[in-house]
């Protein structure tokens, strides 16, 4: 076991750095406009050139992040500043709201509809501003955490298509990236806001969104935690309710607090059981709560990101109880997940397979999936199994 | 083939009046609120209790058509009633706007973001005017008509996300659907109006939408007619396109414009050349125009609709023009749709398909399926049949 868990990290750590990195360093980078292009094709070749602000901060992040913690490569600090000097620029509206899109040269397309454009501008200016010691970088970090603190009540403002008053119900996506956010901008808070933040997300997801009974993650619910008999109230996002877990395994870990690592666990492997395709393996994008057809057409494909954060999640979990149900898990997430999204002919994932496992879209980055959850997997994957092997040995 | 015409006929007929029409007036009537339930499983039983507006009206439409165009039978008119009088007292703001969705009894759920809503209001109150010769059923369907004029520059409005001047585009679904209103509200509109949204509406179809070179109807242009390499500019979306090009021989046909038929008929087969599945049969749902992976994550998967639109252009467009290649179609279309889409155990059919022809969603209706596209096409194909049969006698 200990020989197989070095090679998985040695697996994890390579794959990464000789694999991923280097697809999005040789495709993705716009030296001419600044920014990244996502849309590229399974070799690598560009098909669109628009710019989608979650997917540039998160680039920018991940290129900080590897500088921060792995290596001060010149390299990577100079791809983020390409990333973040272009954001800054053209990313905000007037009023210091971030658009969702801009064409390639920063021309603003679609406006600041959406709060987590905000979530992930701050989650990237934070690590590029302790990578680059740069003070505006700081500055515009805070501004948009500030932002979504301001918005978490009405994210979607006037876009908000809700008739108010008939059936209010609150969304486990902002709850959950306020914890995570919070945490990697802990360098940047108050000790005081930062507790006070993690203590709101925490009883937000463990008591609102988290059914007792079924030990399941809705994805919405009232503002008093209860459920709507509705195709929103009854909708399940087993990866969503997966990487929340890991999320707050980090609050708890930090807080040394062992029940609650255990109640994570504890949800992670209900989602597990609750959202595997016991017929052609894989976990579920959407289900209903209730076995109903859910609205999602696409909801029994197989994402990227849902595997590799429940990966994270499986690892992080056995490092913190030491459970063997996560490790038995982890072992057939992994054979799925490395036997299916990863591309043996070219560099980089797949992203979307059908529920047999067929790549729906042949494509290794897009609109939503870009420079991300695969090296932040991989990258924490690696991290565990290191702090595995060094307990192990 | 006039022998195997006739049980054609037959079939669409028996189909329609026998097993899809039954499910409908068994299974979704809430006599107790008024409107009705749509979203219905396999068997019939009501999963979801949430009163859409599109599948409302287009519901109130399909009875009361029927009841003028087929066969004047209390029952049909009851139901139709059932749901325009729930929709008059509740579908609308108080300025007159179609909200998009509504609890059981009637409250407000959604916005009225949406135009279609007003379009199937006009649509459906038409109908409905005739049948039951009640004139608040004329005014409401008027008003609906209005609102529709009113907005079609602006079809979002406040909800619309794009910011303005950087990529305008606009979209088939507006032209088109208008198209179709107002061949369906002659009756209501004075001659000079309805041939001046007729020309209106051919012009920005048959020019702007529709691509020269390459004979396929794009779902997004410039205001211009021209087109953006984004992924909206690329988009097609090969049902809407030949149910567009079925609006424009019934426009054209009234006209005798032979030209604009055949016009319509190249179109239809184009689109049906570019958009049929060679490897597992059936019709995509999106395409991206330069092959590029669309956004839409179901874009390989087969919807009830698209076929069953593309049966009915294609006995249309035989009927007006003769072309073989239309009937050549037309059996090859009608092969794959009753083969997958119809269930043989149960009433009514299903409405999504993998790519490969399992069933997706295990669901006779819901949020978008509802009393209308199946059983319109199959009346419109059963005529269409007639017609043919009559012709060859």
């Amino acid at each position: 076991m200990n020989q197989k868990l070095s090679n998985l990290a040695e697996l994890y750590k390579n794959t990464l750095l000789d694999n991923i990195i280097p697809f999005w360093s040789q495709h993705s980078i716009d030296w001419e406009n600044g920014g990244y292009f996502t849309c590229l094709d399974r070799k690598g070749n560009i098909y669109d050139t628009d710019k989608f602000i979650w997917l540039q901060n998160r680039q920018v992040w991940t290129y900080s992040m590897l500088y921060n913690r792995l290596e001060p490569r010149k390299e990577w600090l100079n791809i983020a500043q390409n990333g973040a000097e272009f954001l800054a620029k053209y990313g905000r509206d007037t009023e210091g709201n971030w658009y969702f899109a801009l064409d390639r040269t920063g021309q603003p397309l679609v406006q600041p509809y959406n709060i987590f454009s905000d979530c992930f501008a701050a989650m990237a200016f934070s690590q590029y501003a302790l990578a680059s010691e740069d003070e505006s970088a700081k500055e515009i970090a805070l501004q948009a955490y500030n932002n979504v603190l301001r918005r978490q009540d009405n994210p979607k403002g006037h876009y908000n298509k809700a008739y108010p008053g008939t059936r209010s119900l609150k969304s486990l996506a902002v709850p959950m990236i306020l914890a995570n956010l919070s945490l990697e901008m802990d360098w940047l808070l108050q000790s005081s806001q930062l507790e006070a933040v993690l203590d709101q997300t925490l009883q937000e997801v463990m008591e609102d969104f988290l059914d007792p009974d079924r030990g399941l993650m809705y994805e919405n619910v009232t503002p008093e935690g209860k459920h709507w008999d509705c195709f929103d109230g009854r909708l399940i996002n087993p990866g969503h309710g997966i990487e929340a877990m890991w999320f707050v395994m980090d609050i708890a870990n930090r807080r040394q607090d062992r029940s609650l690592i255990n109640q994570a666990v504890d949800v992670v492997l209900n989602i597990l059981n609750f959202g595997w395709d016991t017929e052609y393996q894989g976990i579920y994008y959407f289900m209903d709560a209730q076995g109903h057809p859910p609205q999602q057409l696409e909801w029994n494909q197989k994402l990227w990101w849902v595997h590799l954060e429940t990966l994270v999640a499986l690892l992080m979990g056995f490092n913190l109880t030491g459970r063997q149900e996560c490790l038995d898990w982890f072992q057939k997430v992994h054979d799925y997940t490395w036997g299916h999204f990863s591309d043996s002919n070219y560099q980089e994932w797949f992203g979307y397979l059908d529920r047999k496992g067929e790549v729906v879209l042949n494509l290794k980055g897009g609109k939503w999936k870009g420079c991300f959850h695969v090296p932040r997997a991989l990258y924490l994957c690696w991290q565990q199994l290191e702090t595995l092997n060094s307990t192990l040995k």
